[in-house]
């Protein structure tokens, strides 16, 4: 069992700063290090240790946290020769962000050096570190899994462990940031439309939140209904959605907004009718998308 | 003031028959007519009336509901003359979606021909008509909306004028509608990139849920920052979210799935960054979109 007195955090960007501030208000011994300086002067005031490299930092505690911007930055600090040495035995949660391909990647390079290494990611914003809004999602070693949730569970929120398979977080994670960009990109653009129109933000804002509000119930309907592969449109066909975003796009358009993001949504709502199910409901191109790749995964494979 | 006891309802697709239902479960009496005959077989076992004509319907109550495809739908059954003529002196409420533009096109029409006329959008499913979530929006001559209220207040929900423009309605819908099916298209991606990665839709679905409901608040701030021209990304850096899309890209694109509107999304989120406007948050991309449509605008005028 590893000591669960002590956590070392690399990365002090805002996500980094909540959580280690969070460790050490739970009373965890709290070492942190940034790629560039200056970032930690908070923290230390507050209790935390100020590593004067990332091999000090990883040294001092069984278990390292690490949070930048992507695995290139993970990679530029971890695979440093002393950094490498000194985590070997200990173990990496790697809360970095980015595709199921580089968590994989990691791991392997991970246990060619001896080193532990659990991925996951953190899918509430800043502000919800410390609170039980939180929700943190981790895949690797279900062992070595529960071996540090007493410590990452010093962080609030719910903790779910997704499975061994190592990519599996930042799967989830991909597929989740998907639906919130894309989300915010409709928003964004619903926004510049409205302006063009006389419609401030302030008062478009009640009205999204509802559109908001309606999201989620939508989004388990359809789940059932993508895993029984029924597309049906009864309620609203296909035709019907791509008929709105021809509107939104003329709307957009007329104003010299740029709709390309619609335009993109469009042209597969599009693809659908012209395949022959226009009577489909809109989610049919879940099934489109999908199976045009997988047909270009197996042509690769020839 | 009208005879409020009796309504029309032209147009009987999904939506149009949840309207007329409701029309007649408040005790209306309720004409009822479609292009393609043979919907309205349980409306008129209910107690509704059939029109043998549209012109038929119209003349049968002072209000006619329209609520068809588009405008285009609208116009083939209004502008006939025979309709047209039976119209003169009574209200149209058209809730059929499209542009701001085609709204105000059919108010100078009505207002031509002697017909009085609001617009208005449905912004909630079907299955809502005539329960309190339903929300109907409206735009038009004030005192009009005001006659004819507690008609329109027989369907339920809330029902809100937000102003004489007669293009609000549908400018406040196309965006509302903008945010809805970009974020739908976001989730049907979502979906075929977890299923590529072997999570089942209903795996992902209480952690899409959790996406929906911070989006709310999220548009809450958001609104504030854009209407007092405050982008700021303290919090969250453009840069991070193109990070975070790039891996969305990556992810989806090495499995073969198109990811179209993701790139378009990161190629507005580049062009800010390129313009030196890398640590504003992602909604800056509200300002570039207004700033271009307002150049094009302006470039037009000469």
């Amino acid at each position: 069992m590893s000591d669960q007195s002590a956590v070392t955090v690399i990365g002090l960007g805002p996500m980094g700063r909540a959580l280690a501030g969070t460790f050490v208000n739970a009373g965890l011994r709290t070492t942190v290090w940034n790629r560039t300086p200056g970032r930690d002067g908070e923290l230390v005031e507050r209790g935390a240790t100020s590593a004067s490299s990332p091999e000090e930092a990883v040294a001092a505690a069984d278990l390292t946290v690490v949070c930048v911007v992507d695995y290139d930055a993970a990679d530029s600090v971890l695979r440093r020769e002393a950094v490498t040495g000194a985590l070997k035995g200990r173990t990496v949660v790697n809360l970095t962000a980015d595709t199921p391909g580089r968590a994989r990647d990691t791991a392997s390079w991970a246990a060619g050096h001896g080193i532990r290494y659990l991925d996951g990611a953190i899918m509430t914003p800043t502000t919800t570190i410390g609170t039980p809004d939180a929700v943190f999602i981790h895949s690797g070693p279900k062992d070595l899994y529960q071996e540090h949730l007493p410590v990452l569970e010093a962080l609030g929120g719910t903790h779910t462990h997704l499975g061994e398979d190592i990519g599996r977080a930042a799967a989830y994670d991909v597929a989740l940031l998907d639906i919130f960009w894309t989300a915010m990109a409709g928003y964004a653009h619903a926004l510049a439309v409205a302006k063009a129109e006389g419609i401030t933000a302030r008062e478009l804002a009640p009205f999204a939140k509802g559109i908001g509000a309606i999201l989620p119930p939508f989004f388990e309907d359809i789940a059932e209904q993508v895993d029984q592969g029924n597309f049906s449109g009864d309620v609203n066909p296909i035709t019907s959605a791509a008929s709105s975003m021809a509107h939104i796009i003329h709307a957009s358009e007329a104003h010299g907004i740029d709709a390309g993001v619609m335009r993109a949504a469009e042209g597969l709502a599009r693809r659908v009718i012209g395949l022959g199910n226009g009577t489909d409901g809109f989610i049919r191109i879940t099934d489109l998308l999908g199976t045009v790749g997988a047909a270009r995964t197996a042509g690769a494979g020839h």
